[in-house]
């Protein structure tokens, strides 16, 4: 069993979305990856909070077994995040941005980050992503995340970078953009072709496009009665994605391990959605992980009989 | 093996998208499900065409098996549908529609017409659907389609109508409108408590919910590079969700059947947004039809290993 290290943001949010509210809650990409991925293998968290970053919020992270000697606590105040849900529960409205401490983060990797075998870069700034892998050594499985802001701003740092992980993670409306196309399929075998192994592009409720080898492999969500707060539910998904993945033994050829991937991904990111900031993760035992997993199997399963009648 | 009887549009479209354009070309609900339909099991087509409609298209459908005795030939001309899809391709934007003939169209089976043991009644107005429901005799299975035309026009004739359907097809939009929510898979549980046994929810390239029993089943597109024109999708999809059923007996208990009939469905629609107007379910042949969906299987199978490290 391998280690990860995710270096991305630690935030309190703010959100809004029609079933209610929650005000300065953890949240952050690295977060969300993390009380994600820990489910499956054990997990180190490289990324910065300030002096005002609650003492529960640090023991909630370290009791749910997450790593947090990578994370620096810097002069200032956190990174805060204010964003709205609409009706449609679909994208988010972002209100405000406070970077914070995040906006002079350069991330330090200490030796044992170093030698982690699978790394996921958060949604960062591309050069910061960069200035990571930089400090890895030899890791066997390298996967990112990227964002509208850095595609319209570093698109040829962004196409680089890509060309050097081997998971990249991209929600529909970044794929299109970074690929100039409306078509999905298109896009994942684009994006694909830029040098990733793996590429998963998100759709939110929809699903997910697993595009390896050529193929395109789609996968739907899990159905959601009610969704309270999708935020984080993209990284949760990348985290479970990655524990999977690390749990099985990484190998990227094999191309059931990474359907178990999308699947374990899937099913994680249903419990984020279903109530605000990381509370249904806080609460989330193996055993319900286990059982959703199997449901997701058994509500895909097709009969072996054929298509066609003789 | 059962007969499906078809009640709907034989229309002559004319339709742009970003990638080319035909011109009065073979369309209407009725065609489509029927050229899909007629794949696993033979397929009686009620409706009316004018005076112009080409002898060619009639040939078109006969040569391939669908049964046009209850196919009316009224003075005036063929009903016309113009329409456009922008880039993204999702939805249609109408340019014009002349009901023509359709407009007085009035349904009239024949003896062997209501002895059909499954019936597919498409888009037409609700009132037109109960006319043919009223000279039913006894069938197995009903389903029926609708449109968001009807469901601000005729809400509480629709409402009547699906707690006698068995089947219920609708879109996302439909579904929403209908059922008063934004959350799909609370729209198609909502609609299956007005009484049809089966809700398909489509969903386009995102799809398909198939709601029964209480449970909500997501199914992914099959994945299409080249989407060229969209029109006839969704009864394409029913086209091949009936016959697969019907070709299996039609037990609506069986949920296996019921998902080889979504999975059936998603490849015979794949096949048909591949061109413009009817194309390419004019030349499909049963082996390829059979691939695809053997690939669709294999697409969505999942290992059997467990999600969560012992």
């Amino acid at each position: 069993m391998d280690k990860i290290l995710v270096v991305g943001s630690i935030a309190l949010d703010s959100v809004k979305t029609p079933e209610g509210e929650s005000v300065e809650a953890l949240g952050g990409s690295a977060v969300y990856f993390s009380l994600s991925a820990r489910n499956f293998v054990p997990v180190s968290l490289v990324g910065v909070v300030g002096e005002d970053f609650p003492a529960e919020h640090r023991k909630l992270l370290t009791d749910h077994g997450v790593d947090l000697s990578g994370l620096k606590t810097a002069s200032g105040k956190t990174f805060r995040w204010v964003g709205r849900f609409g009706k449609d529960l679909d994208k988010a409205k972002t209100l405000d941005t406070q970077l914070n401490v995040f906006e002079t983060f350069k991330p330090e990797l200490g030796t044992a980050h170093r030698n982690a075998e699978f790394v996921f870069l958060a949604n960062i700034d591309p050069d910061l992503q960069w200035e990571v892998l930089a400090q890895m050594h030899k890791p066997r499985v390298v996967a990112c995340d990227t964002m509208n802001f850095w595609i319209g701003l570093k698109r040829p740092a962004l196409k680089e970078l890509f060309s050097r992980v081997d998971v990249l993670f991209v929600n529909e409306e970044e794929a299109q953009k970074l690929a100039r196309t409306t078509n999905n399929v298109r896009a994942a075998l684009a994006l694909s072709a830029w040098g990733p192994r793996v590429v998963l592009l998100k759709k939110g409720e929809h699903g997910t496009l697993l595009c390896t080898g050529g193929k395109v492999y789609p996968f739907p969500a899990f159905p959601v009665k009610t969704v309270k707060d999708p935020t984080g539910a993209g990284d949760t998904f990348a985290g479970g994605f990655m524990g999977s993945l690390a749990s099985s033994g990484g190998d990227l050829k094999d191309v059931g391990a990474l359907k178990r991937a999308v699947a374990t991904g899937s099913v994680m990111a249903s419990f984020t959605v279903s109530d605000f900031s990381t509370r249904r993760l806080e609460t989330l035992a193996k055993a319900e992980v286990e059982e959703r997993f199997a449901e997701y199997r058994e509500l895909l399963s097709l009969p072996a009989s054929a298509a066609v009648p003789a």
